[in-house]
């Protein structure tokens, strides 16, 4: 169902409006009227004529049926006489509908059942269904605030999701505050039915809309998530703040909302691979509003970032962390410390006229001659003479340098406590533009699904591999038969469900160099394993010794909502000592895959830096690439490495395979 | 000379007193006047005869003689002027005086001269000088304000050091506003005389301070530097804001003050070894006032943090930055969207009286019920109640919550804008009740130098190795006539001035496994390195293949300041793509040595965990004193690494050695 007239509504009928001024549903009422929705606007309630000082309805039929197609209907009402409201809204053929309602998943098994009830209604007739559980919609180009939080009347281009009613009310107020105008605040609540899939989409064709920011709790349809994001990242920045990504967040998250947080590791990596900017806090999401203007991050141009002060320490400090955000330098121009605003008007306004800049911070530290606010005055001067510039500022003090805060922030001028936040800020834009670069279009892999896996018996795991052709050490079960035709050297393995950490348990011995050796390493693994033996899943297998190649380890993990997430890194000893892995979704080619390893620290290793031996990197991307494909098309696999695979100067072999169904 | 009358004068003169009230001078006289200074004023003036209602004076030498002793002059008035009036202070007994006036070393050479002229005056007749080219000092347990900025009366327990005027004006309207109180605040300034050191080694004293905070440009005496916070640290914090610590921020610092930036690793090695609190930047330095209270880094209960609040989404974004900060986390107290200042009232009081909580961050957003000023009443009155708990409190929002962050910041509860601030603060509290129970007193290794080495000879560097008792790998010159009494395998080098890094230039071959490959190896090499072989400092030598050993790299490099820093890490290839490195100063013992490996990632590699060989750790830490001793008693040298120190079962052999005289 299109959500055109959900965000365009017509008509507004709220359902719990009350005489009573300090009940919820009155609130919002007051908030529409208040806002200056342009179409007519329906109380509803069960005894009153009249509430704040319009005709008020009993019920939902006898509203103007012509006016029903493009009404949004606000229900405000105790959880339990929702769904009938629902159920009349589908009979009368209305289509839009916010639930603000608590007491529904939220609130225990009882909630849970009615939001069931809630979804399985929108799914017969073809809802749109915002909440339960929420703070409502705000559409500032329709003057609608479908809210009970207060909201300035300005328009924006900006689009605000929050699935926490909390997060968003602070957002609001934090918007009113900093005088930012947005364009749309919707409050996801529980997503029975539309969820951020849902409302991206329809942002996307937007076009008032360029930025939006989301703070989510959950994400459930993870692959489909990255393929609207990779399509919208180059003209239309996605930033999301995803909560719960530690063990603990996560923890207090799922007892929350009942919101199941995935595995962060796939988030990220999913959320990275559509171009979405990472928000790691609430002071990163409200800065990023700050400077990510249209202008700024439209300006393709030079992006390094100059300096403009009256403290040469602050602008040392700024420096320092110019360098830790590795952030493109370009220039400080330190006024001295009795710069007035004229000074600062003169430097501004020469850095500006430079063409080559085009990202301005200005630093000011209240001294004796300091003119905070004239300063702040030139500052909002210049922005208006360049609005395509990026200029930023950041007025260190208190008291004195209250009041020209205020006033950059009323002037749009990205404003900072301290440099550090400006920075850390602009490292954001530069983020962005990197990605807007070279980020593509996901697609989910198409899956299909051969003969699946029934066991993962470690000879027949093998197998598996050589039928994506990833090339594997000779593996044989161990036969005293044939302890006379080995060639030696020769590694012997106790593999098995039993035996997944064998190096651990001491199962996998090297460099036996004859028979005998064999032979007593062999019956000692037998002793030492005789229970596990008995089971027949478990062996003994021998390879041959693999010299001159790097142990590297690959695999994958499949994560319920993004999809199976690769892994390579450095195997061996160093493995969980140096944790070196970089994560990728399943969609690699070659040259994604190749993009992943040079992003690997033991990248110098593997291409020969400084004159040493060349590893086969074609190969390691190509087995990355055959290991992503196998993934896809077997989805009855959970979790599966390859470790170790060695890589050597002209090939690349897997040594050590380990599979979970 | 005691600094004893510098902060506690009986009487103060202001040389460049004027009758023009925009003259720093005037503006001195009149805070000093305006603070409430009990004591005589002088305003120095040649033609005034009144100045702000008080006697002006011709000269120092029209003062009461009595005075003299204890009086503390500021000299405000052009640099050129300046040094007469030094001479006569020192000529007249006067013992201390602040320099106000720009113009000196920050100003050229010709500043610098008159810099210099100060310093040996102050010398000759032991002079105390703060600055030239700062903001002066405030005292407020003496009601003296000594500065030309605005600062509040009360007094406090914090001493805030300078060496920037800009960022201490910042600093003092900062506190200013958010009703700081403090003791002492002291610009540095060019350091002429007293530097951080000699008013570190006052307030250390002085037990009206029990916190010190400083920004530094530059540590010139780093070794006295950390002996004295070191013996500060367990009963009175410094936390210390090193600017420059970039190489594009060294820069900058370089042409802002003349200030050598030493080596970051060096200054950050030396001060956490004494124990102090680094500073990344102003909002750590900021946010280190609000929670170091006395109260709350004397309280040595248990120190996880528990957290309150109506925001369930707020409080999992808590989780994940205490999780990300490895803060420990007792628990979160969720009082839902509607609680009122009287449930928030009701869980604070129920959770502090809990003996085994000692630290609360109380979050709230602004939703409907919420009434954020009477709750920041609440806090305010539980933090009154149990004075030696931490209360912090993060109220995120804006224009709704504005007025009761002001509140909480009156009552000196830790106010944050966002919660990760708070859990980023309460972290460096935890980091700094760690310190306390380990840190021991610095003293500077005594320096016994027996013959320093003149040259860094291949084999002669091997013989200093073994004079400290570090066992080599047996090295010794090629020679073609040795060639079948050699010991097979063996390993061949090319050494010297030209082969620091003789591995990339691939001069080290190894597995040479008989004379016929060891001679064809030489004379590749001998034709390889023709040119370089005329110098016969340059040289082949061979030695044995070391099996079964890890490989580590240890060494020094000689800072002017903190004196030789000690590193420790993981050699061979790796070691440049992981950077597996600890630095420590060269004060180190046995203990402190193995301490110090135990802080290495490869660290349960080479403690053989998960059933693995053991290293021998014991042999590792002897051979890092051994070479820390070699360092204090070789000051010739500034640079000395052993890559690779090979690291086996029983023993632990240098392999290779490379040291810069």
């Amino acid at each position: 169902m299109s959500l055109e007239n959900f965000f365009n509504p017509r008509a507004v009928a709220v359902i719990g409006a009350s005489a009573d001024k300090t009940k919820l549903g009155r609130q919002i009422l007051d908030n529409i009227i208040g806002g200056g929705f342009k179409g007519p606007v329906y109380p509803l309630n069960l005894k009153e004529k009249k509430i704040a000082g319009l005709k008020a309805y009993a019920s939902l039929e006898n509203l103007p049926r012509s006016e029903l197609a493009a009404l949004l209907v606000i229900i405000a009402i105790p959880a339990p006489f929702v769904t009938p409201e629902i159920k009349k809204c589908g009979q009368l053929g209305i289509k839009n509908i916010i639930i603000i309602s608590a007491g529904f998943k939220e609130a225990g098994p009882a909630g849970a059942k009615l939001e069931k009830t809630v979804a399985t209604l929108a799914l017969k007739y073809h809802l749109n269904i915002l909440g339960p559980n929420c703070l409502g919609l705000i559409n500032t180009w329709q003057r609608l605030n479908a809210t009970f939080a207060a909201a300035d009347k300005e328009t924006g281009n900006v689009a605000l999701l929050s699935q926490s009613g909390a997060i968003g009310a602070a957002a609001l107020d934090w918007l009113h505050e900093k005088d930012f105008n947005f364009g749309y605040f919707i409050s996801l609540g529980n997503k029975a039915v539309l969820d951020e899939n849902k409302i991206i989409e329809y942002l996307a064709t937007d076009k008032k809309i360029d930025l939006i920011v989301a703070y989510l709790e959950e994400i459930k349809e993870g692959t489909a998530l990255m393929h609207l994001i990779s399509r919208l990242a180059k003209h239309k920045p996605v930033a999301i703040l995803k909560a719960g990504t530690s063990p603990a967040g996560g923890q207090m998250a799922l007892s929350h909302t009942g919101a199941l947080a995935g595995s962060t590791a796939a988030v990220k990596t999913g959320l990275d691979r559509a171009g979405a900017i990472w928000l790691e806090n609430l002071e990163e999401l409200f800065n990023l509003l700050l400077v990510f203007r249209k202008e700024s991050w439209h300006n393709h141009g030079r992006q390094d970032l100059s300096i403009i002060t009256n403290a040469g320490g602050v602008a040392v400090l700024t420096a320092d962390e110019i360098s830790r955000q590795n952030v493109p330098f370009s220039r400080s121009l330190d006024l001295l410390g009795d710069a007035q605003a004229a000074h600062y008007q003169k430097a501004i306004n020469k850095t500006l006229a430079d063409k080559k800049v085009n990202n301005l911070l200005v630093l000011l530290t209240p001294q004796t001659a300091t003119e905070p606010f004239k300063t702040a005055q030139v500052i909002a001067a210049a922005a208006r003479k360049y609005p395509h510039k990026l200029i930023m500022a950041s007025f260190v003090g208190g008291a004195i340098v209250n009041q020209a805060r205020d006033f950059l922030e009323k002037h749009n001028i990205p404003s900072f406590d301290y440099p550090e936040m400006a920075v850390r800020s602009f490292k954001k834009l530069i983020a962005y533009k990197n990605i807007v670069k070279t980020v593509k279009t996901y697609r989910q892999p198409a899956v299909k699904v051969g003969s699946p896996l029934k066991k993962a018996d470690y000879l027949k795991s093998f197998g598996l591999l050589k039928k994506y052709r990833l090339a594997v050490v000779k593996t044989t079960k161990y036969s005293p038969a044939q302890l006379k035709n080995y060639h030696y050297p020769l590694v012997l393995k106790i593999v098995g469900p039993a035996f997944n950490h064998k190096s651990d348990r001491g199962g996998v011995i090297v460099n036996l160099e004859n028979a005998v050796q064999l032979k007593l390493a062999a019956s000692r693994l037998v002793k030492q394993a005789k229970k596990d033996l008995k089971d027949r899943q478990n062996y003994l297998v021998v390879q041959p010794r693999v010299k001159k190649a790097l142990e590297i380890i690959i695999g994958f993990k499949r994560d319920v909502s993004f999809g199976p997430i690769m892994i390579i890194g450095l195997g061996g000893i160093y493995t969980e000592v140096f944790k070196e892995v970089k994560l990728a979704t399943s969609d690699l080619d070659l040259k994604a895959a190749r993009e992943l390893i040079a992003g690997l620290k033991i990248y110098p290793i593997l291409s020969g830096a400084r004159g040493q031996k060349k590893y086969d990197l074609k190969g390691l991307a190509r087995a990355l690439v055959s290991l992503a494909r196998l993934a896809n098309e077997h989805p009855e696999i959970k979790e599966m490495d390859i470790n170790p695979l060695f890589v050597g100067e002209k090939k690349v072999l897997a040594s050590d395979v380990r599979i979970i169904i």
